[in-house]
């Protein structure tokens, strides 16, 4: 399972529809935080998420609209007893800013908040994937994530097995495993009946950011890109100046880096009751767009089933 | 106008149908909030209620649950160009909370937070009222708050005017306000024409406490009381640990103190589900009770019209 699940998909101000930023990603049980806005304790439970499980927040940068839902999730978490450690990761004054928030709470917290600060490239390994920083130019120091699955093991050829001499049994899973088995003194090995790795899945999440090359280039090929869609193409000017990116921008990026589909968030309050300009902009470049919504969930299935 | 709008009415964690502790009261256009939970900005979006007429929030205790939502109200008043002060106060300590709060905004401010440490007794005075603090008992320092009006003059004896020879027009207006007039050199006094100076509203709100001989000393004769209802009578034990009133308790303290109307609110998520148990305990002691809910608005009339 890798579910993204948009808890938060306002730009800086809240709307009656939107909440702050914030998203999570559910892999296989594992829940990642990417940005954690005002009011992301409260969307988790209504969205029915869980948070025990939360390990990571990735912070794209330290703009309140991104953070602020931190204390009140530390603070919710311990009162629950919480007990696992729970790593925040973000640019630059990250450490001071998790300070901070940690002085805000009022319960006795029996797990450890650790603060990572990332620079492009860094990268945290999980379990079956990692989780790579990536440049964006935002007004303030700022980073954007791919999440990047391991490499699976090629298509198991049954039928050349056979043909080989493997008996149909527990020998045809350690092959898939990788390891050479033996039969009278004969030796298979797992090229011999596996197809070529077949590559993980790809999400990336600018953040808020001009389109940058950096993010086009860990976009190659993904299966869902996050993108700040702040703006409609007529407002480029207001986005140039802010630093973030109109939904055609994003959706040439996204063309350009044949990603399988895209989902523009950070929605300015300007768009709250129609989102459609945002839409035509992009469809226009890149028809496989969506635009986010609060509590909308996207599963990202695997290429070959 | 004399509105409350109750913006958040959870416990310590907010459901999927309770945002964290917040009230707003309406005076004639005067906003003025009673703690500030996170999610409180998006709440008075939901609601309606504007921002930029906030002039104080008063905050019953620092405990994360009623205070997080600040850092992202103020930073979204400064996004909108606010420049009038806004006073954030509360019980010892308010002033390093606010400092705290405030150093984690991104925007240029151009308005003034100022911090206000208030002990019981002590009034804030407003434009035809005030709130003053008032002694209650919770695990760390707290409040609790009333908003008294002031005396309003009698009721003009229009028949008694005549009588005593003033003309229907301007003088009228003149006794209402207090004035002396004369008519042919014989002087008419306001205490002829009116009635006995009546009392204005009165709203008191517990913030979380036990119940304390002080709030119900100030909620004599209330319109309103607000009061702490977190827990049913069955956990009482639960309710003095952790410095909160049940449902019970809080009526038969309206009960004593004779106020119109109570309700309670921090309703506990265990909860969630049902609230009858609150509301029969309460019931059995006072039946003016009325449970808290995210939105609801009550209106505190004039009691002679």
């Amino acid at each position: 399972m890798l579910q993204v699940i948009f808890l938060g998909t306002a730009g800086s101000l809240p709307t009656p529809d939107r909440s702050l930023p914030a998203i999570l990603v559910n892999r296989e049980g594992d829940l990642l935080l990417f940005d954690c806005g005002e009011g992301t304790q409260r969307q988790m439970m209504i969205a029915r998420t869980g948070m025990m499980r939360l390990s990571h927040i990735f912070l794209t940068h330290l703009h309140a609209d991104h953070i602020l839902g931190i204390p009140g999730l530390l603070e919710t978490m311990a009162f629950q007893g919480r007990e696992n450690p729970l790593v925040i990761a973000g640019p630059p004054r990250t450490a001071r800013m998790v300070s901070i928030l940690n002085s805000l709470g009022c319960c006795t917290r029996d797990f450890e908040v650790r603060a990572m600060e990332m620079r492009p490239g860094d990268a945290v390994r999980m379990n079956g994937y990692t989780v790579t920083a990536i440049a964006t130019q935002h007004s303030v120091p700022s980073l954007g994530y791919m999440l990047l699955e391991d490499m699976r093991p090629g298509r198991f050829n049954k039928e050349r097995a056979i043909e080989l001499g493997v008996p149909v049994g527990p020998m045809f899973g350690r092959l898939q495993k990788g390891e050479i088995v033996e039969i009278d003194g004969r030796v298979v090995r797992p090229e011999d009946v596996l197809g070529a790795p077949r590559p993980g899945r790809k999400i990336v999440y600018s953040g808020d950011t001009r389109p940058t090359a950096e993010i086009e280039e860990a976009s190659r090929n993904a299966d869902l890109l996050i993108h700040d869609g702040a703006l409609a193409d007529d407002m480029l000017e207001w986005a140039v100046e802010t630093k973030h990116t109109t939904a055609g921008e994003a959706a040439a990026l996204a063309a350009r880096a044949g990603v399988r589909r895209l989902v523009l968030t950070h929605i300015s309050s300007r768009y709250s009751e129609d989102t459609t300009p945002l839409l035509n902009d992009a469809r226009k470049v890149f028809p496989e767009t969506l635009i986010a919504s609060d509590l909308m969930r996207i599963d990202v299935p695997l290429r070959d089933g």
